[in-house]
């Protein structure tokens, strides 16, 4: 079964963005196993924030980047651009489908709304943070309205000359 | 000079404490450094609620324990136990004069107050946290309050077979 793999950077005081949405202080330097990582993932599940920053952002420029099939949660949006799939309804279902489908792995990018629900529902059997070398003191933190203990099991440690350190867990 | 070091346990998500003020998350199966960390150290800082928390708790029964002066941080407490010293001034310029005499290292060991504070006033020298395998979905977060971006270098990592992970930093 394809694995739901919640793949992220964060600060060491856990946050995914500044508290003015800044993304800046990323490690940019290095590869850091993303290259690694695309080649297990066919697909992308987005929260409407987070689809609508990459819309923004357009297409990523990592090395590697794969051509990945993109499911946008909302229960706001009305449409998706071409060739992504917009999912409104009940998202247990359709993620536990998704799952059963052939492919790679899934990479749950965020946010944190939707991180917590697919946590909440058990769904997600990764989780691989890049943990950054600073403090930001404040902005969107990856973890928020969990409803109770999840109890992880750590399966690698990547230490980086640049003070990053990857930790990846798997799920109950 | 002597160093301040903030050496806690933390969940995944950031916690040192669950909603409830558990910390029977916290692995005491392995010693995990902590022997070695006490032979450095001969002082502790403590908030006012840490400091009434190890009050209620007793001696501590972890292995090579050291005998620490005391110092106990407080704006409402009239005096402590006998031997502690109660700090209740200016606590920048008394951190600063305990840095300077003659004594090994510190062990700031909170609450989220006093933590903050000495973050904020760039006092503290070295963060070690025990990155707990699991996520608590709330409690008493080890970061708040800090007022701007702090930069980390990390100096050492430790993985332990129970999953606990031990990140060292030193602040510029």
């Amino acid at each position: 079964m394809r694995k739901v793999i919640l793949q992220l950077a964060v600060s060491l005081d856990g946050y995914i963005e500044g508290p003015n949405g800044e993304y800046d202080w990323c490690l940019t330097d290095q590869d850091y196993g993303m290259s690694e990582f695309f080649k297990h993932i066919d697909s992308v599940f987005y929260g409407r924030k987070s689809y609508e920053l990459t819309l923004s952002m357009g297409e990523p420029e990592m090395p590697g980047f794969p051509r990945l099939t993109e499911y946008v949660f909302s229960t706001t949006l009305q449409k998706v651009k071409p060739g992504a799939i917009l999912i409104t309804g009940d998202i247990e279902a359709v993620i536990k489908r998704i799952k059963q489908e052939p492919g790679k792995d899934i990479w749950l990018f965020g946010g944190a709304k939707l991180t917590a629900s697919l946590l909440n529902l058990g769904l997600v059997d990764e989780i691989s943070l890049a943990v950054h070398p600073i403090i930001l003191g404040g902005g969107k933190p990856l973890f928020s309205n969990i409803s109770q203990r999840i109890s992880l099991t750590l399966t690698d440690t990547k230490t980086y000359s640049s003070g990053l350190v990857a930790l990846t867990y798997t799920l109950a």
